[in-house]
């Protein structure tokens, strides 16, 4: 399951090679059926498997996924989730409803009927209470952690901080959203509480990532640039504690 | 037609309202069938759905969309499309593999072997050549047009430029694909010949805008931030000229 994550090349006219992200379509299936193709880094593809399916509601817990394989194939990578018996055939009672739904929050609804289903239960975890500085502390650490973004930029990353904002894990992507899905899917395996901190990214606060959030069970999401409307209004709906525009000495709080 | 772009909200403890960008579902009928929802900024929307149906493959000509017509819902705005009964039938023959098809470019496809159909013809025009300088300049005017943007942040911005430079038309939105789609919306409603300019984006350089700058017949595509493999990999194979990293006094060619 070893992909490079970074790609070197010759830009045009230049006289040494850089490094850029890797991009590549991959595609998910459970115990042999297809379920969404994403555009994604392949770095961490087992936490990306196991988090997307959080984000996707597929998985009650972390053991009904059985085993993860990537496979190269001639367009990218096959991602091969074998899931528990029970699992595959709660996805194959709601699969009609789920076709073609992607990570963005909303891909592959074709109909504004289908959003409803759609939302996560509100969180019930008591509020995270960040400390003095926490936001800042986090930050300045942020760079340092996402390590392929250092070398090429264009990464996002999404990183899981404690109240006092030392940060514990990063993870990164093209796709913030898979970002996200690969922190969370990083923590579900190791089984850390993610009530008990907060989501870090280094990207604007979307609908999508306010999602997954709340899907995950974390209680506060931070986010280096703007707020969306609907982030704010999903926030509030879901009490996802939500902050953005987390810069040095600055931070605002929408929900 | 007229929704708000953006909404006064006041943040938590803060003692005056600000503004965010809006983010809404908009869901795209075409005579009455869904096709797709998409998250979008609720700006220039008839620009938007020409632009999403061309990137989508779904009009041979501008004339083809009779009407657009944009209607509050609980949920979001339905975008509803009418085109011509040729289109409608076009629609209806390939509708079983577009189904859930949007606009990041890969969302909703389920599997590696529907990816296949989805590659845009390769430019046949006479390639774009910038004048020196063309992509500072353009750069250097780029803020003064994100209009939405520089009230509250978050959003990303296409502009179309000549080849010396000059910017001539530019589109927001907080989706970068949705920001394209609308800016080649646009042009096309002007019968501009998007050939004899360049494409100029806030963003990184991703697979989608590269295979959208395709699909509208544009021969150059010029972005802010880092080019992703898949970005430079599809620019080679459709003949997209490709520019990242374009900041002041410097950019990368990548195809």
């Amino acid at each position: 399951m070893d992909f490079p994550p970074l790609l070197s090349l010759r830009p045009h006219g230049a006289d040494r090679d850089e490094e850029v992200a890797v991009e590549v379509p991959v595609a998910l299936t459970v115990n042999g059926i297809s379920q969404a193709v994403m555009l994604a880094t392949p770095a961490d593809l087992e936490d990306f498997a196991l988090g997307f399916g959080i984000g996707e509601g597929w998985f009650m817990t972390r053991h009904e996924l059985l085993d993860v394989e990537a496979t190269p194939q001639a367009d990218g990578i096959e991602l091969a989730l074998t899931v528990t018996a029970a699992c595959e055939q709660r996805l194959k009672t709601r699969r009609r409803t789920l076709a073609g739904r992607t990570g963005c929050g909303l891909c592959g609804v074709e109909s504004l009927a289908q959003l409803g289903s759609r939302r996560p239960a509100a969180i019930e975890a008591p509020p995270v209470m960040l400390e003095r500085g926490a936001l800042d502390h986090a930050l300045s650490v942020l760079p340092t952690a996402q390590i392929l973004n250092a070398r090429c930029g264009g990464l996002h990353g999404a990183a899981w901080c404690r109240p006092d904002g030392k940060l514990v894990l990063a993870r990164e992507d093209v796709g913030r959203h898979n970002a996200l899905d690969k922190l969370i899917g990083a923590l579900t395996r190791q089984d850390a509480d993610v009530r008990g901190g907060f989501v870090l990214m280094s990207s604007r606060a979307s609908f999508e990532l306010v999602h997954k959030t709340a899907m995950a069970g974390a209680g506060l999401l931070a986010c280096m640039s703007a707020p969306s409307s609907l982030a704010i209004a999903t926030a509030g709906e879901l009490g996802v504690q939500l902050w953005a525009f987390v810069r040095e000495g600055r931070a605002t709080r929408y929900a």
